[in-house]
C-alpha cells in the first residue's frame, strides 16, 4: 500500500548530502549533548532554588528565577544565549562539552546555536503550558460570579499602573513609546497564586476583602493576558498604529470569547472524543492538539500563542475530563514551565545596573520607579472599592502587589521579542522580585496578623502562581 | 544580593544586536509557530494512525509509524527534514506557514531549519524518555530469575540473524561493512510488548514456552541495546578498528553495569532525596536530571544516550519512589515518543522502493532478504532450547520474530547519522513493520489456537512495545 505514494525514484547508491545536512549529522550529537546537559543544569537551578525559597518562606517560583539568574549571563556563564554580543566561547556550558567533543570553531558557533534555539522553544513550550494549565485551573463560572467591586478593583489596577508607568517612563526618563507601553503592561499583572497562598495561611480567604482580591486577581489575569498580547503584536510591528491598536485589542477579546463561547459547543464532541479513544493518552493528546492549535492559531494571526494556550485551558475546564487533565498535566508542567523560568533569570543580565558603573545609574533610578508604580499604582485600588463602609482597603491594595509569574511572563516576551533595552528589561525583573518578595510580609501587617498559625481554608494551591510551588 | 554578581557594566542606551540574534528575534515567533504546527500534525497523525492499527488488531505503535509515513516525504510532505536536498519549498507546513507570515525566501529557509532541528531534538528526547521507561519497566530481579535457557534463546536470537543479515548483505549485495552491520544488528531485536500482548491473549504467558519468550525478549532489550550502542558508535566513527570495537561493547558492558551495581548504592539517596523536598515536580525533577545526566555521559563518551537513560530507568526501578514514577512518566512519555515514531515514519522515503523503477529494485531485493533472515533467524531460536522434551519450539521461534519499537530505534538511529543508504533504512522499517503485523497471526497458529476469548493471566500492558498501547 505504500508504494502506491510512490512519485519518483532515486539511485541504489548513497548520494552525498548538500552540506547543511552533513553539518547536521555530524554535529546532532553534540546538540543533543548540549540540550541534555542545559536541562540538567536548569532542573538542578530550578529544584534547589525552589526549595531554598520554599524554606525562607518566599514563593518557590522566586527560587527558580533568582537560580536561573545565578547560572545565566549575570553570573555563572552556564545558561546563556547568542544574544548582545555572546558567543559559544562566553557559554561555559559549552566548554565542558569541548572536554568530550573536539569540536572546530565554526562547529562549536552551530552547536551553540542550535541547542540555544531548542532551548528557547522549550521555554516557549513551557509558558504555553503554563498559560494553559493556569486556564485549566481558572474557572469561569467563579469569574462571574466575583461581580462588580472585583471587576473595578482588577480595572482600576489595570489602568493605573500602567498609565503611570508608560507616562512615566516616556516624561521622565524619554523611553521610546514601544518599550515604555511593555514596561507599564507588566506592571498590570498580579499573581493570583501568591496572594491567595499568603490570604489562606491568614485565614482571610473567604473574609470579604480577601474574596475580592481574588476575584480581582483572576479578572487581572485575564486582562493582563489580553494587554500582554495587544503589547506583544506592537512590539513585532514596532509601531503604533491607531487601527492597529484596535484591532488588536478587538482581536484578542474577540479571540478570547469566541473561543469559550465555540468551545462551550466543542466541549461535547471533546469528551465524546477522549471517551472513544482506546490508545495511549486518550486524554492527554487531544488536549495537546487542542492547546497547541490554540497557540498555533495565536500566534499566526499576531496575536500570542500563550492567548490561544490559555483559551484553550479555559474551554477544557468545562468537559467532564478536565479533573484527569488536572492530573496529567502537572508532571508534564513540571518538566517544562522550570524551563522558562529558569531562563528567563538567565537571560537577565543584572550587570548592567551595577551602581558601581557610573552610566548604569539612569538605568537604576527606572527600576526604582518601577517598583514605586508597581507599589503605589496597586494599592490604590482598595479605594476603588464603593458601597462597603468598613472594608480593610489597605489590605486590598496590598493584596494586589505581587507581580509573580504573570510579570515574568511579560519580561520573558519582551526579552524574546527583543524590543526592550538591557537595563529596562533588568528592572522588570527586579521589580517581579521586590513586589513579590514583599507582598507576603505587607499583608500580614494590613491584616494585623497576631502571628497565629493559620487554618487552610481551602486548596488553592494548584491556583496560577503555586504552579510552582505545593507538590 | 544580585548585584554582587555584577562584573562589568554596559551602556544603557540599546546596542545594535549582531545579525544572528537579530535574524533570530525576529523569526522566533514563526519558528515557534512551525513547531506548534508540526506538533499539531504529528499527535493528529500519531492518535488516527493508533487508533485504527488498534481496532484492526495490530499494535498500536505500528499505526503511529504508517501515520508518520503518510504525513512525511513519501506522501503529504508535511513532516520533513532538510536532509537529501529537500529545502523549505518542498514542505507543505512550511506553506501553511507562509499563508501567515510573509517570509522572505532567506527566511523562510531559517525557519524551516530551525523548526526541524527542534522537531528532531524533541524526537531524540522521545526516544530517551521511551528507553526511561523501558528501563523502569524492566525488572532487574526478574531478569535474573528466567535463567539459563531464557539466556541462551536471546544470545541465539541475536547472532543468527546478526550473522547472516550483516555477512548476506555484504557477500551477495556488496553493501559495505558499517551500514551492514548496521542492518544486521537492527535484526537483533525482539519487542517484549507485542510478543506478551499475544502470549496474554492466548493464556500462553506463563506457559513454559511463554516464559522462556519474555525472559529471552527481556534479554534481548538488554543486548540489542549494547549492539546498538556499539554500532552507532562505529558509524560515528565511519571505520571499523579491532580496539574500537573491544573498547565499545566493553565501555556499553561496563557501563550498564557499573550504572547498576552503583545505582544500589544511589537508591537509598534518591529516595532520601525526594522525600525531602517539599515544592512541586519532587520526585520527576531529580528522575528526570538523573536521566538527563545520565544520556548525557552515554552520548559524551561515545556510546549512546538512550544506554544511559536505559540504565537510570533499571536503577530507578530499584527505589521507593518507582510506583509513583511511573505513574508520572506516563504522561510525559505520551506526549513525547510519538514524535519518535512519527519522524521516523516521516523521514523514511518509502519512494525508493518503487518496484515500478528499474533501479529500485536491488533495494527490493535487499529488503526481501532482510525480511526472510528477520524471519528465519528468529526461528531457529526454538531450536537452541536443550532439556526440555516436548516443548513447542515453533512457538518459541515464532515468538521472538516481532521487531517492533527497538527495531525502529535502530533505524531511527541509523537514518539520524546519516550512515545507512536510503534503500537500506527502508527495508529495515518495511522489515520492521512486516514481522511485526506477522507475529500475532503466526503466534495464534504456533499455538494452535481455537479462537476461543483469552483471559488476560497478567497485565503486561505497560511493558515496552506496550509503551504506546493500553491506555
Amino acid at each position: 500500500m505504500f508504494l502506491n505514494h510512490a512519485l519518483s525514484g532515486s539511485a541504489f547508491l548513497r548520494t552525498p548530502m548538500p552540506l547543511l545536512a552533513t553539518v547536521e549529522a555530524e554535529n546532532s550529537p553534540a546538540i543533543l549533548s548540549g540540550v541534555l546537559l542545559s536541562l540538567v543544569v536548569i532542573y538542578l537551578a530550578s529544584k534547589i532554588g525552589e526549595e531554598v525559597s520554599k524554606r525562607l518562606d518566599f514563593p518557590p517560583v522566586l527560587g527558580s528565577l533568582i537560580a536561573g539568574v545565578i547560572v545565566g549571563v549575570s553570573a555563572l556563564n552556564l545558561i546563556v544565549f547568542p544574544e548582545g554580543g555572546i558567543s559559544a566561547d562566553d557559554s561555559n556550558l559549552m566548554t565542558i562539552l569541548q572536554w568530550f567533543n573536539h569540536l572546530s570553531p565554526a562547529a562549536l558557533t552551530y552547536v551553540f546555536e542550535s541547542q540555544s534555539e531548542v532551548i528557547s522553544v522549550l521555554a516557549e513550550i513551557g509558558v504555553i503550558i503554563l498559560l494553559f494549565e493556569i486556564g485549566l485551573e481558572s474557572n469561569l463560572q467563579q469569574l462571574k460570579e466575583v461581580g462588580i467591586q472585583a471587576t473595578v478593583v482588577a480595572c482600576v489596577g489595570v489602568a493605573v499602573p500602567f498609565a503611570a508607568g508608560t507616562g512615566g517612563l516616556m516624561a521622565i526618563f524619554h523611553v521610546p513609546a514601544i518599550p515604555a507601553i511593555f514596561a507599564g503592561a507588566a506592571l498590570t499583572a498580579t499573581s493570583i497564586g501568591i496572594t491567595s497562598k499568603v490570604l489562606s495561611e491568614l485565614g482571610q480567604l473567604k473574609s470579604k476583602e480577601g474574596q475580592i482580591i481574588v476575584g480581582a486577581a483572576v479578572i487581572d489575569d485575564v486582562l493582563g493576558i489580553i494587554v500582554l498580547a495587544v503589547v506583544a503584536s506592537l512590539a513585532k510591528t514596532g509601531e503604533i498604529d491607531v487601527f492597529n491598536v484596535v484591532y488588536l485589542i478587538l482581536g484578542a477579546t474577540a479571540f478570547l470569547l469566541g473561543s469559550i463561547l465555540l468551545g462551550g459547543l466543542f466541549n461535547k464532541t471533546f469528551t465524546k472524543i477522549v471517551e472513544n479513544l482506546e490508545t495511549r493518552g486518550s486524554v492527554i493528546i487531544p488536549a495537546f492538539i487542542f492547546a497547541f492549535f490554540m497557540a498555533f492559531i495565536g500566534n499566526a494571526i499576531h496575536l500570542e500563542a500563550i492567548l490561544g494556550a490559555f483559551a484553550a485551558g479555559l474551554v477544557l475546564d468545562e468537559t467532564d475530563a478536565s479533573n484527569e487533565l488536572d492530573e496529567l498535566i502537572r508532571p508534564i508542567a513540571d518538566i517544562l514551565v522550570p524551563i522558562f523560568f529558569v531562563t528567563v533569570g538567565a537571560r537577565a543580565d543584572l550587570r548592567v545596573l551595577n551602581p558601581a558603573v557610573p552610566e548604569n545609574r539612569a538605568g537604576l533610578l527606572i527600576a526604582v520607579f518601577l517598583i514605586v508604580v508597581a507599589i503605589l499604582g496597586k494599592i490604590v485600588t482598595g479605594w476603588a472599592v464603593f458601597g462597603q463602609p468598613g472594608i480593610n482597603r489597605w489590605a486590598i491594595g496590598v493584596g494586589m502587589i505581587p507581580r509573580g509569574e504573570v510579570g515574568l511572563v511579560f519580561a520573558g516576551i519582551g526579552s524574546a521579542s527583543g524590543v526592550l533595552s538591557k537595563p529596562l528589561e533588568v528592572s522588570i525583573i527586579i521589580m517581579v522580585i521586590l513586589t513579590t518578595f514583599l507582598a507576603p510580609p505587607f499583608l500580614r501587617v494590613a491584616f494585623g496578623d497576631s502571628g497565629h498559625p493559620p487554618t487552610d481554608e481551602e486548596d488553592v494551591s494548584v491556583k496560577m502562581g503555586e504552579s510552582q510551588s505545593a507538590s
